[in-house]
């Protein structure tokens, strides 16, 4: 939470000056592959000069690869390379942002949203990192918040040269991108499922009350990851709806596949939140329910003793005259009026 | 819970990629029912091959039934046999897909899940298992995620010759598949109903804890219900509003009547949601009654006895100047003032 | 619910097959009332042969009334008298239907479903019975579930000849068949609201625990109608949105009507829910304060008694050398220390 | 409750039978004001014989104010005089409508309800009366259920000539007629927005547990302005869209006007009820805080004064050989014991 | 509260007559900045006339900044310049309207709302103003509730020429004022968010029942945010989908980001609103928890204690036959009966 530069810092700047909103990041690391059916090359630790020049060059498709936001200048002469408008290098920037789809007309521009579980403070938090995405006619952009190397499975892919990947357009190297960040919520949906069987077993025994605390944990991640699947959804599906140029009609079946993912994410989200709701209310029955129970039995120790406890006082009393006090029965005519007393306060409670 | 391949063991992997996920399944078990009005046969433990020879002389209606999903070689090739998107592989393989329509042109790609309870670990269990159907022109396929022999009424029905199914082509064989797994829910919707019956009868005698565990677990199974009778409310609804031309009309007043079956089903399981979430309500509220009732009680004991022990044990003082000790009727006044004041308190008691 | 026939039984049977599933009915009592303006003939107790002989010399209005549906046989031949599909007889049978309408092109068919409340086991119940409307060119057939005599104010009616029913037509008909339908929900709806209002006046005053089961019974109750209102909100409404030409014009402002009924009911049981829900939160409320109540007084009770009688018990003690215990006013002294803690604790305990 | 005729008696009566349904109330009071931009003449108390006397004379628009529908004759014969369709006599006379409105083509027939606090039973009580309109194309109808004068700052306005109402037609008297409804539930909001603020206020201090009954109360009073109030805004909504011939362009600015009250309103409302149902949430839990403070003042009490009377006890009983009973300091001692038995069981109680 | 005009003092008023409601006001004070790309000119404390000569002179856009509502007049005569509808003026003076877009042809009339925390009776509480913007050809006119200088940073942003706001026509202006209004909720958002946060920290320690009025707090905020951001969002929503010929084309991007910054604040607020309601839920359980804690230990101590001084008060009896009294152990016997009693519940305790 430190180390966060807060969007009310740019309350009053005019639109459009370029600030970093967010979790500090590191300088650009600037690599691109620019590859066709038959070739690939790739490039690293490039400048915005580097990438002018081999744009120049390129043939087939180019994937510029951005991690770590922590140079606007740098960020700013890319994205005049490929023309962006200046609202879209603040989004990139600003990264806050919920997921969306924005098209430009010679491009689309998309943020996504991925989680990761890190340890912070001695606990497990789920941490959000953007990822912005621009997909023009011949080539993407990603703009990673984080200098983690990401994606890598999708380079290791256009590297090789299996799949349909190299053989296909920009496009499918965009829709590639999309169904790795929502491969990664799968690990989420799995931590997350783990945790509800858990808890669920905890439910089962006696429970505990740190329970509530990791009932409420659960819920603050659930709500965290209903903000960005929500919208995450709606990205994908106005994808596949292939309302853009940019995306050819064979990409759209394999959009509809990462969506269906989607929705099945979303779904089982949800259903865990539901079954979540459905524990504290159980915890807070058979709470309420161990109450009563001891109750009951308070109230019969109560009951049973208290009367006996009466009778024993008087005839503790120091009178001089103590009615019985000198029979040689006496001490057990007591203790079988206590006895009766006793047992009729039993049988009094149990009938009730 | 442990035989289950995780989702997660995908990720990573490149687009495209055949890997079974979900339960363990046995080796897939071809058989096919070649039919036209007059004509039937049928061939079991077929491969692949033999499919493609049947396939070349057939002049009705095929229909090909694969049971079980543990050889992913087979599937290719009878997924080739019939031009199958390698996306419908991967669908059919991944058995945790929830039930969805996919029009390919050629084809339609239908995944449906069935509902059954199991014996495990000493517990009934629903479980569910995932059904693909392919609709083609003159074929129908039908993978079943497990080994067991479903669809036994469709294929006695077929083999009869009786009813509308062998005059009709691929879309009536499609619509039966579809109404025996709607049918299967009925059985499902009656146990659910009458668990619900059960609870209720228990919670109009005294109601035990273990009613809590008992409603938690029919959330959880009205959630995995609504999960899954959600999207296939959806499937069958696009079927039956025609939009493909694989269907006759005359079939569509069919879907329709399963499509009513399904909004039923729904509507029920949503109904007993409801009604079980009203007797957690109740369940509570009558254990807060008895909390207070308890209470009262034990304060109404308290309050009459702890003064009339007080008066006993002042006179039970050792002090040698106790005022009235000495008396004769001593004793019967201590008495006195006992019961005046254990009547005092049970009026002020009851006068609150 | 003993003597009910369940889906299930019908699982895997190929569909077209003719069963009866629900409650027990009765042999189909089948009459017929043939009507144009200014003639009208009545005609009981018909097999379906004499109905087949009525339609070929009617010139007018045919409306054939079956009570009861406990003979397949002359379902299924009147079914063929007016050329009905197979699945509206399946459905006529299965009277465990939700409210529906099928537009067949020939014909209409409406489901629709009264609700009474009958005597079972001591207790009253509210009961749903089916009732299947068929509106055809110039003729109307009503399916009774039950062998009462049920439409009897439509019949007299139509006897009387008085208002537009004989000067109308066959959809003027079945508008009044629905409106006689619709008009007994009111009379649920105001047993529903008397209940809610004494429901109401017992909360107002010291509420018993029997408040619960009622809360509960309204529920399932309110779950039950809200199930059969909903749909037959849609029927009514895309019947008066006249989508059919069977209905006239002039009818469709009569069917408006229905439809505002049908709103004010559903609107008003919404409500009455509602506040039923209202209730349950203020008697869980008030035991919870009553709770505190009696926590209250047995604190304060306990607070004051126990440390007094401490006193006492102290001064109990049999030492030799109990100190004050030979003065002449050590009885009042304890008398006076008792008589400060107790005030003490008293005022500690206002404070708070 | 007791003088209201209930909707039930009209069940099984023939459709378009005119039965007053609803509230007692009294004898038509009919008066008319028939005015142009220059001209304005008043009527009072006439039948409906003077009225359509009037019609034939106008030639401006003609206001037609009806107080009180306790004679259904004259209202019937005011119907026929402007061509009202059956149904809409009976939807005037039938006073628990809910709001709503339907074209005639010639003319428009709307039902608005206001909300008045009234004195019932010693407690004021939320009530609610029936306004029908009747929008031709130069004049309007007003039916109110009870004999009040409303509208009057209405009739002021036109007998005063101010404003635009002169200038403009019937439509602009219609809407200010429902401007006037609109503007009464300001005073209803006004009141609800104090109630719930004292409520608040209340709530901050020691909360008292009638503030149940508030609650509920207020409950009650929001559910039924949100059943009036919701089908008010969609005939607003459906009026400002202007599908009616009988609307002029530049009247449908001011309904839109009106619309936003309405809106306004609605949302006020639902702010409320919102607030209300968080306010018993509070108390429900402030309640649960004190019981839980109770409860530790009543444990740590018994947990430190139990033990201690245990050793006075001890020392209590009548041994003839006490072990330190006759030493000068054993009294001493023992409440040393107590003592330190009370502090150890302070001690243990704090740092739980 | 006080200082507060009612809605109701309007009702009765004929439509059209110009009335403060709301908070006190300060009299107008009118600026005026005139510019194009290359010139600017600000003038300030206007009167109405001033107004009209500067409109005369003017080649670029003009923007008029009335701040305080105080003097209908001023407002009535600058209505009048600018050829205001009277519904307009209406809405500027009552400042209790929610966010709205209404569409009047020559111009569009925007109402919006600003959120700020002030200091009133020692407590921080969140004050919300109206902002009326009139956007025209080449004029936009901003109406302030208060006098404080708002939109100072898009004066300055006017007069130092930076950016594209000169370049531009009245459209970008409208959206600048628009784009500060909204980021100034940003501020609002980060204080509910640090509340949260300081709630949350406060839960996770021994919680206060303090927690329950900043929850409560929190929510009527909560409730009051959602009720102006959500007609907010409607307003960008239909501004940015550019139906209006005001606003072009190159600035519809813009009020897209605008709209994206809404959609995030109310996703944001909503998500906290969520969890604080689970907070509640985890503070009930948790105090529900401590009941059931103290409970135990009450039971226990009372369970264990009562049986042993009931044994000590038994032999506290003055019987002159108490057996075993005589006896050298009799004490130690005593005792140990009473160590045995002790130990036997305490076992029949812990195995419950």
């Amino acid at each position: 939470m430190t180390s966060r530069k807060k969007r009310s810092a740019k309350t009053g700047l005019a639109p459009g000056t370029l600030v970093h909103i967010g979790r500090e990041t590191s300088t650009p690391l600037v690599s691109v592959l620019d590859y066709d059916t038959n070739h690939i090359r790739e490039f690293t630790d490039l400048t915005a000069a580097d990438v002018t020049d081999i744009i120049k060059t390129t043939h087939g498709t180019i994937w510029v690869n951005i991690q770590g936001l922590g140079n606007t200048a740098i960020l700013e002469q890319i994205g005049a390379c490929f023309g962006l408008h200046s609202l879209v290098l603040e989004d990139i920037l600003n990264t806050e942002q919920r997921p969306k789809l924005e098209d430009y007309g010679q491009y689309l521009y998309i943020v996504l949203r991925t989680f990761e579980y890190k340890n912070r403070e001695a606990k497990e938090k789920a941490e959000s990192t953007q990822i912005s995405l621009i997909l023009g006619q011949n080539f993407v952009l990603s703009f990673l918040e984080t200098g983690e190397s990401g994606f890598r499975s999708v380079r290791e892919g256009l590297l090789s040269g299996k799949g349909l990947i190299r053989k296909s357009g920009a496009d499918f190297l965009i829709y590639s991108l999309i169904d790795a960040v929502v491969d990664s919520y799968f690990i989420i949906l799995e931590q997350f499922d783990e945790k509800t069987g858990m808890l669920e077993a905890e439910l089962a025994d006696r429970p505990k009350p740190d329970i509530l605390h990791i009932i409420y944990d659960l819920k603050r991640e659930g709500t965290l990851l209903k903000r960005t699947l929500w919208p995450l959804r709606e990205v994908i599906s106005s994808l596949q709806r292939g309302d853009s140029a940019l995306l050819n009609r064979s990409t759209l079946v394999y959009l509809r596949d990462v969506y269906d993912h989607t929705i099945h994410i979303i779904e089982s989200i949800e259903s865990l939140r539901d079954l979540t709701a459905g524990m504290l209310d159980i915890y807070v029955s058979s709470i309420s329910y161990r109450i009563s129970k001891e109750m009951k039995v308070l109230t019969l120790v109560t009951t049973i003793f208290m009367p006996m406890t009466l009778i024993a006082s008087i005839y503790g009393m120091n009178f001089e005259h103590l009615p019985g006090s000198g029979l040689e029965s006496g001490f057990y005519i007591a203790l079988g009026a206590m006895a009766v007393t006793g047992l009729a306060m039993l049988a009094f409670f149990s009938r009730r």
